[in-house]
């Protein structure tokens, strides 16, 4: 047969097709009014599972019933998305999430590390060089300030552009209680610190964060002589330079500590990758966004991880609503062997009826679901 | 209206969506055999994308036109897949893997640490104790070896059960031209290892892979005190205390380690998690897969990350073809900022049609994608 006759044939099919789902669209408007006009829920998973079943079996190959349950799937959240948004006029649900002016005016801040480390830089640089912060040890102990209060914000590093997630922090956004309320991009210039007229041929030893030493491997792979220490950040291995007065010794930071611990830089930009940044987040122990946030970060395990498509399942959530996926991490969950807990990053704002109804979905679809925080992203 | 008939109105709907959804498919099939027929691409970008704005234009409202958009985008990647699979009927591929029976008889091996070493115990566990094995010392010299032919096999760390990918080792799977063969996993329980006679109280520097310190976190933390230092890996660790003899130093690695380098098993399992393993993969500079094998390993970048559903559309090939997806990771690509490079695990064996079918799909549909191997699964 020719191939024009049977396109021909396709644009005819596609026409009824549409005709079809706008008549859908209709008559699932109704329903909806009907529900809001007496309180009853918009999504009836139950009802949903046996309509999918029922219009499986109608199909006449199992080629065409996967195809059917993928199609209805699709056709009953895109109902929803348009009931929702009806509900939405009616009652706002934002998940306890409330809308603030964002202002931190007094506010004080908690950041891992010590002063010159990039943590310290994401903090003035996110709330402005007259802040009111202090440094804590470890990444928990930021967790643990802004959960018990003594802190309004904590500043977390999540993410380097060459060497990835911040594992670590990952484990204790799902563990606290605590929320994303905005990011900052820090850029990171790594230089190697000794102390004033050390020369590069004395080192024996260099300090850094796992991180710093992770990031400059290169240049780190050329020295196999020497001894990789690590240390809690890069600004706290400056300071031990500076402190031990050891010409063997350097550390891999910022030229910003160098200038704050009295180091030379023995040699600038070491990183392996010359566009090299951190991403920040902002934490506060409340659920909260700003008017304009702008993207949504979640968590979630899967009750079957095993089961086909279900992960898939859960991803269509977003994508049905129109929603743009920008990240999807996973993390070994502690004590599973090999089950895994999720997190996803995409484009919207909580008081959105499309992203109400892809969180609602998930909600209901995963387990343990967290959401993370809705935030205006860098870029 | 009574809810009930509407209901019944949205059956009757939902059962000629069906009709003309399987009659869709059949005309597409034709499309199919006629583009088989005479060697035309089965995917054709411009073509789907005109289609679907000609589908749009036809929808009375603008939120019928997204959702039209959004099902047509469905509708023609079901299409697709069943496309792919008469394609694969017709040409048997295997993307140039050849079954091999995965005998092993005099060959050599290359493992990245020293004797004693959690790969050395993969390394012996999979290929017999009488192997001919030798160490190297980076993840990197392990892909060298192999890559130029001066060993047969290598082994490599690719994920502890409690912390996750080692990313280093995803990152050079994607750079090298080698390939996943079998798959061993060992069980880590790491000690604190010391000179016999040491207590405890005396330990001022602790030696470790970071992998190592990170796993034993927990019992890290409290002994602030202790400096941590990174080393290749644990066994190296347990060798530098045997040789340097100073009560003041401490090794995490294996019991194993404590027999090779006569050290004392100061405290015994210090892992954060007593369920702790890491899985080792095998590979060789070779295509080649065992009957029987039953995990493929892929990587691949999307064209472009930002577009609503592109990772989601890719997933979609395995999904259609009802494979079970086992993992997901995303790694930064270097030298891009958050650009993701994405390595997915699914079940299934290279000769099988939906596994070519998923395959040729993503091949075709995202860039530099790579199969990583097809090798039998551990549990």
């Amino acid at each position: 047969m020719d191939l024009g006759v049977l396109r021909d044939q396709i644009d005819d099919i596609d026409k009824q097709i549409i005709r079809l789902f706008e008549e859908r669209m209709d008559v699932a408007e109704q329903v909806a009014r009907y529900k809001i006009g007496c309180g009853k829920p918009v999504y009836d998973p139950v009802r949903e599972r046996s309509k999918i079943e029922r219009a499986k079996d109608m199909a006449t190959s199992s080629f065409n019933a996967r195809g059917v349950e993928t199609l209805f799937n699709q056709l009953m959240a895109i109902s929803r998305v348009r009931q929702y948004e009806l509900v939405a006029e009616a009652h706002q649900d934002n998940f306890g999430f409330e809308e603030c002016n964002g202002d931190h005016v007094g506010a004080k801040v908690a950041f891992q590390g010590v002063e010159g480390a990039y943590g310290h830089q994401a903090t003035l640089g996110y709330f402005g060089k007259d802040v009111e912060c202090y440094h804590v040890k470890t990444f928990e102990d930021v967790m643990k300030e802004v959960h018990e209060g003594r802190a309004d914000y904590g500043v977390l590093p999540v993410e380097n552009s060459s060497t990835g997630i911040i594992t670590d922090v990952y484990d204790l956004m799902h563990l606290y209680d605590n929320y994303i309320v905005g990011e900052y991009v820090v850029k990171v210039e790594h230089a190697l610190l000794g102390l004033p007229g050390t020369e590069i041929d004395q080192i024996k030893t260099v300090y850094s964060h796992p991180q710093g030493l992770l990031q400059c491997s290169r240049f780190l792979d050329e020295k196999p002589e020497w001894e990789q220490v690590s240390l809690q950040n890069t600004a706290v291995s400056a300071q031990k330079v500076l402190v031990e007065q050891d010409r063997t010794q350097a550390a891999i930071a910022s030229p910003a500590a160098a200038a704050i611990y009295s180091l030379s830089v023995l040699k600038e930009k070491i990183s392996d990758n010359d566009n090299n940044s951190t991403r920040f987040i902002i934490i506060r122990h409340k659920k909260e966004y700003v008017k304009g946030a702008d993207g949504i970060s979640i968590s979630f395990e899967l009750a079957n991880a095993h089961e086909t498509g279900s992960l898939y399942h859960a991803l269509g959530f977003i994508i049905y609503n129109s929603l743009n996926m920008t990240k999807i991490e996973s993390r070994p969950i502690q004590g599973d062997k090999w089950r895994y807990r999720f997190f996803i990053d995409f484009d919207g704002n909580i008081g959105e009826a499309p992203v109400q109804d892809a969180l609602r979905g998930m909600a209901q679809e995963t387990i343990n679901f967290k959401i993370l925080g809705n935030y205006i992203q860098v870029e």
